[in-house]
């Protein structure tokens, strides 16, 4: 298939609609983002990339970066990860306190909030300098060598997040958080204060098309095996109380976040990074879950 | 790959470890089953099959049927389904009514038994004689000209199905069921009694590997975009509390049931029925996941 | 105190006011009462009667016969009822189920719905027949000879109840009815199609003021320390999820229902009974809790 | 009645009967305490008290103090308070933060911690200084000159405490907390951690055995009707999930607290304080509970 033109065709049809989402305000910095921008990239797996609209704007990954603080993890302690936490649908809101409850502080998955800070936990286990190891790590991922943590984004975060730092002492309650909660809040605020483009965004997730090795390097981030488990996760857990809809529409697994990044895989083949600011009302960008929609019916290329 | 070879590698591998399973004692007639059988046939999209153990043994299917009534609804009534139904993961048991009250009668997808009560409901609006047109559907798809409802499993379901009946209730009080309950009742318990072979539902479901195409016949059961939403609702839907564990593990689409039955599906590649009646605490087939779990490690093809 | 006097004056104050409430309209049979209707009478233990209104019109009480299947069963079986029920406040909604899922089908208390069904359960295994029996220990306690069940209010009932069927076969389901739903479910309906007019039901709950002995009579309806023990969950539990404000507002131990009647009661000092069939948005009559709780504020005299 | 008399009969009593209950051990400050301990002191409403056992030894009243701070802020606010919280009973456990989430916030009573909480927000509202008008307060309402926070409960509950964090930091994402969440719970921790003896902590209650107004002062802390709505209050909501309970067996209002104290308040007549550390599995003192059951039954004297 053509993949560039398919790509222009599906973007310039998309973007003719009306974009009927609304920008996050629950984070005042994401607030101030021109909502109007759009812009998708596919990247297959030998590295190539076609890009339309704005995909080297830098823009405020958010809760993508989870996946990425899943496969450090996943990479260094394996199925340990486990004891700690669930790989199940949560079948509720991405930030919710209610299942933590009844299940005793172990969260249903690592893309929701509680399971990402319990992630960032074994983080700060791990390392002495959690922060800066993380972005060492997020670095080598990604291949961008100046990689850098937001701090207006990460401090804007901080002052509001509230709800997230009920969580993080909510699971210390239950004692399934070994780490200071200052400490383990404050890297969870900067692991999604990070910021990518599209196109680095494509390239950066491209391992989970690839067997879990770098595109064009082929180094081995995660093992074969558990780059298939991270798709599986990101298929039923991906997009918090959407996440049937995101696999009905679109057959694929990925992961959004409120900045309004979507990234998708079709494994063995293409990574897709899809940003537009104004998210519907399940949170996910309005316009990428259009284009992702409108593209996998156009090329009948799903996983299913 | 020479399947034949894999799928008897497999099965002799698992039919020796302990089975740690224990057949279902809910339902009386269930109980009577001879918990060591075990069997497994794989149905290429071409038809061929390769079968190991107890494949010629008719068993209960029960909420495997469920894929077959959502097929039928789906082909008859298309997106006007979802009015009265989400394709979400319920992220709690498969008898759950917690969510149908804070959701107002709407369950949260159609392979949970609520959700498969509101599809029997619409079969009885769609027709005059709903049982005898879902048992002629039935034999439409599976190719099984005398398949037949069994009456001693259906009426065993009736006299211990109380969870069910205050589901039909509990929805109806909602206004989502527009029969009597005991019309629709009668009809789900009926499409749980259905009976087949391991070969026989590898068959039946062949359509979910061919594009909504029947095997060998090449009959349209749904349509190729149909196919895929199904096999999407199966990923996120078709394990209950264990969905995750599924795609994780497995990496395919399937259904389970509590008579021991387990489809899995690869898409434009085949399906895989096992069946063995012991469960495990999930309430799917103890050697049927062992089985599929080994079998897509060593061929390393899911849909991940 | 002039007790006439201070009826009359708070009945006139209050029959003044709009009226924001409204008729229930999920009994049909219920939704043809002319919601103008408003009776109070108070009873004192001495057996004097003070009335103001429409005492004397009949009306269906509803959910007040909970406290009188309540009587009966403890004093039939004293504490061993509360190895089939708890008798904490639910916080739940009066028809709610989802309580019931985490605690195994043990309601909370005999006064919601799900508990006054299990004690109805216990009256079937009490008695052969057992709607004659409930019929003739009303007759008794309410001194009432000819009170007979409106046929057409426990048809209405029985013909909308889904929830109710709901209830009956969810508890089953967890084993705690004993007996046929649908013998259970029909006593239970005809138990809250009794009729009883104003004046009738003050003096009916008078041994609850009367440390469990009937007005005038003092035949023995409960020991004393039931009496209280009755008391005392109709303080916590008669209001569903009201009860704080009942206590709150009006100070007395009170049971409400549908049909727009309440009785509450001052220990050891009357029984008031108020009916008017429109009701707020809890679903207690909206002239009866205006009612009780301007004329408690006036008398200075509650339990707290 | 012989007041000291019932007193001292009922204490021997109990005393001897095997405490099965176990000292609160989530607080490492309250696990110190000596188990065997335990005093009741019983304060009639003309100021006269009848003691017996450990009635002079100082215990960390904990939760005790939220009907003290309730007071506070009712003399001061009146029913603004219920724009911030409701006056129903919770049906779940004290630190449950279940309801908070799909009630938006708004804890269910002043009781609960979450109740609590936002009254000590209000607090830090109200004054520039909480911490030293709150203690100036509780000096003025007990009586007790040199009244002084335990600096060592304050800083063993702030170093576990982080269920309460999660609370406060929850309530404020939903905008019900107005203040910075360190200060606000900084004053909770303190208001949990004053200590008093059975005598004294008698005695302070007595205002709501004598509408409103402080024994032998007849100094106003409340109004007549803030007294009877505190004491409908402690009713419906003193005891967390075993509310009826209390209401059930012992017939007062009343309140506990994990140090192993109780209050409970027959109106008009007289307020008992007992104190002993061990809990029963609710949480509430086990001798304390079995004392004013027996004394209650003894006596024949309760609400109802």
């Amino acid at each position: 298939m053509d993949c560039q033109h398919i790509v222009n065709r599906i973007y310039d049809q998309i973007v003719q609609l009306e974009d009927r989402g609304a920008v996050a305000s629950y984070i005042p910095e994401l607030a101030k983002v021109d909502p109007k921008q759009f812009g998708v990239c596919l990247t297959t797996k030998d590295g190539k990339q076609h890009s339309s609209g704005d995909t080297q704007v830098l823009f405020s990954i958010q809760s993508v970066a989870k996946v990425l603080s899943l496969s450090l993890v996943l990479s260094k302690i394996g199925d340990d990860l486990w004891k700690r936490m669930d790989f199940e649908p949560s079948g509720s809101a991405f930030n919710s306190l209610v299942q933590l409850e009844s299940e005793n502080g172990i969260p249903r998955n690592p893309l929701i909030n509680a399971g990402a800070i319990v992630v960032c936990d074994i983080i700060c286990s791990l390392y002495e300098n959690p922060k800066d190891e993380l972005l060492e790590y997020l670095r080598f991922v990604s291949g961008i060598k100046d990689l850098t943590y937001s701090k207006d984004i990460a401090l804007s975060e901080q002052q509001t997040g509230y709800r997230n730092y009920a969580l993080v002492n909510f699971i210390k309650s239950f004692g399934n958080i070994k780490n200071d909660c200052e400490t383990v809040i404050d890297l969870y605020f900067h692991l999604c204060s990070i910021e990518m483009t599209c196109e680095q965004l494509s390239y950066t997730f491209g391992f989970l098309s690839n067997q879990g090795k770098q595109l064009l390097t082929q180094k081995e981030i995660v093992t074969p095996n558990q780059a298939k488990r991270i798709n599986a996760i990101m298929q039923t857990c991906g997009f918090y109380d959407e996440a049937g809809e995101f696999a009905f529409k679109v057959g694929l697994p990925g992961k959004s976040g409120v900045g309004g990044g979507i990234v998708a895989v079709l494994p063995n083949a293409y990574t897709i990074a899809t940003w537009s600011p104004s998210l519907n009302k399940h949170g996910n960008s309005y316009r990428g879950m259009q284009f992702l929609e409108a593209f996998t019916t156009a090329t009948q290329d799903t996983v299913f």
